[in-house]
């Protein structure tokens, strides 16, 4: 026997069953943004290099799956994220489109890691954009069509959060606390990384960036603290002698978690400042409050990035939320559902050999009417074997060709209650269509 | 201003309207997929390299998006096709499925050839797959399939065609005129690639198969004509010689046709190979009959794939239906829907500055409540103008707040109609949900 092949290492296959729920996944995730007044859109599965390169930063950079075609001059990488392609799109066509442009995909992204449980090479993100407003009306919109979707998929407040943070704000601070400007975003990656790493490499990394002990665990305790109101505010402002004027955006978005009705599902958390090089403003993750599975979503301002790839000024806000951290806090808390594959409308059969060349067209007649309709590749005529066929593909009716059939009228068995009606055969779509 | 980065050559982006168009396709192949009896199915978007050197042919290896992640040990490539994915997923669950398996998928698959009308380097493909049985009502199944989205789409039997061929038919004739064993796939290759190449080149690399003019010629005349009937398979076998049961085959399967209905649509057409080197027995491409655009689907058997890839030997057939040519099919035909993105239920607006405030915490809740709620970022209070805002999203409703939006009524306008009525806001949820 030939060897067999295996699937890429940290992939998926999808077998039915999990396709019906990726399926049914992407029909909540659509549902939601269409709601919400966001517009579909999608991009290559790969893009030029030079595309990640401009502002992902070495993060994302050192994991694409990247190539180049035999002869050709460009080298490619097999997406990583969206936000590179959505504003890339936005550049081209920014200066026709009606402001604000509200966006949302549903792309697969490729990325070279080590797989782990939450984390797999290829994985399917629902991403969320509002563009060209810089208002926090855009960041609360974004943010209340997360939660809108959390909540449709029977998460509460009381299992969910976002963690807002606000990268002007943890600026400051950590130039008050002594971070150069041109350690900026290598303290933001610290940051970002500093649950994955050792205390002891933290507190070494952090001293590189010019940090001492002191004030690092100074900065933690305040990243640490749970923001809920105000006053909160106001100490942070006090406690590292910022002005009042650095966390205005951040009251602002706070104002508008109330007017969309959300603020019970949002808490602030200075720590959180996202992997990525691009983003400006607010940033925030929507994480467990038990804390078992990865961050079930991130997202945050990107307002230099659309000028960077050559579009005019343009700010923008977004998140991306993947399928495979969702699916696991889904099932931890038996809220995935396990039968979402579409049942067939009827199943026909022949329960005497001389009716049997009538299957095929009274198949082809239902389905051609939009029936979902099976039948039986199997020779047999024992009805009984057959009706467990059409059980199994949970049919809602069975249609019977017997001897009446060359005469005219078919049997319709409803296989839930059982009852068995006489049809005549030209009356037979209409019947079935009436019935379901 | 730095520089646009542009998309990959032969790529597409999708803007809103582009991907509208792609998800009412995409929707129209899951439905009549369903209602077929299909079950959804999807792989990773890349593979080993081995996957598809294994089977598919020099003509696709030399077409793939190939790469090595760096320090890695294994070749991947971006998927070309999905036939080996699929293979290799029956070949790992072969034993434990009741057969037939009946799967379809809707991949984007990659090739890097140079883009031409009809051929990205980037497209989406319909995949139809019966799997585990050899009958000729496993191949009409399929392409009842695919003659039912033809028929979905509004396209006719005078418009398309069917053009069925047999391997197995083409050989004994290829082998009765001269042509070695083992330098069949070649055969078949340069059959398939008869339109593409000059007469005198044809000419040549048939004449290096070990066919002379005249041969080539008499093939020819055979491949060209149309075969509609029992009779024309009489003369087939007279003209070459074969054996009767060599077409046997191809009568079945011309029963299967008239039993499904779709004998109007189908005919044969022996110059049919198609280029993969695994296809085994009766191999199709449809057309359209001005043969204006390229094939809008090409597909067959392949009963020995899943074997050769370490599963059980499994009879196969199925066929792939990309989203390009068949787009440009319906356009130049006027089928192609212009207008196929969801519009609004209802536009939140504010009439006076103090109603503003409500705009959110009213959004909010209608969209909870899973209505399609849009409202302007525009802080004006110009109902004409937030009126045309709603007009453009072509919302059914307004909903209008003005200063008795704090006593507790609001405004709900028919768009369409232009009229008004005043609906208390404990109630609106309700009304809208009646109206639509």
């Amino acid at each position: 026997m030939a060897e067999k092949i295996q699937k890429p290492r940290g992939t998926r296959d999808f077998y039915p069953e999990d396709m019906a729920w990726r399926r049914h996944l992407e029909a909540r995730w659509r549902a939601v943004a269409v709601r919400n007044g966001f517009e579909e859109v999608d991009g290559p599965i790969y893009e030029t290099l030079d595309l990640y390169k401009r502002k992902s930063g070495e993060g994302i950079v050192s994991e694409l799956f990247s190539f180049r075609r035999t002869g050709g001059e460009v080298d490619y990488a097999v997406r990583a994220e969206f936000t590179p392609t959505l504003a890339r799109m936005v550049a081209e066509r920014a200066n026709t489109m009606p402001k604000p442009v509200k966006w949302f995909a549903m792309p697969n992204l490729c990325r070279a890691e080590a797989p782990q449980r939450g984390r797999l090479r290829e994985h399917w993100q629902w991403n969320v954009d509002v563009i060209g407003s810089d208002s926090p009306v855009a960041d609360a919109e974004v943010i209340f069509t997360a939660v809108d979707l959390l909540r449709e998929m029977g998460l509460t407040s009381q299992q969910v959060k976002v963690k807002v943070s606000h990268r002007d704000v943890v600026r400051r601070i950590l130039l008050r606390m002594g971070v150069a400007e041109d350690k900026m975003i290598d303290a933001f990656t610290l940051l970002d990384r500093r649950d994955k790493i050792t205390p002891d490499d933290f507190a070494r990394q952090a001293a590189a960036l010019g940090l001492d002990a002191a004030t690092v665990e100074r900065f933690n305790q305040v990243a640490r603290t749970r923001l809920r109101s105000s006053d909160d505010w106001s100490r942070i402002v006090d406690d590292f002698g910022i002005p009042e004027s650095d966390v205005t955006q951040l009251r602002l978005l706070h104002d508008q978690f109330h007017a969309f009705g959300i603020a019970e599902w949002c808490e602030y958390d200075l720590g959180i400042v996202r992997g990525l090089a691009y983003y400006t403003g607010t940033v925030f993750e929507i994480h467990e409050t038990s804390g078992a599975e990865r961050a079930i979503a991130g997202g945050g301002r990107y307002d230099n990035l659309i000028e960077s790839f050559g579009g005019p000024a343009t700010p923008a806000v977004g998140f991306g939320m993947g399928d495979v951290v969702l699916s696991l806090v889904l099932e931890d808390r038996g809220l995935k559902p396990t039968d979402v594959a579409p049942p067939a409308d009827v199943f026909v059969l022949a329960a005497t050999a001389d009716a049997q060349p009538l299957v095929g067209p009274i198949t082809a007649e239902l389905r051609a009417a939009g029936l979902h309709t099976r039948f039986s590749y199997k020779t047999t005529t024992n009805v009984g074997k057959l009706l467990k066929d059409a059980t199994n593909c949970r049919a809602r009716f069975a249609v019977i060709l017997d001897d009446k059939a060359a005469s005219g009228t078919v049997g319709v068995k409803d296989l839930a209650s059982g009852e068995q009606v006489e049809v005549a055969r030209d009356a037979l779509v209409e019947h079935l269509r009436d019935a379901i």
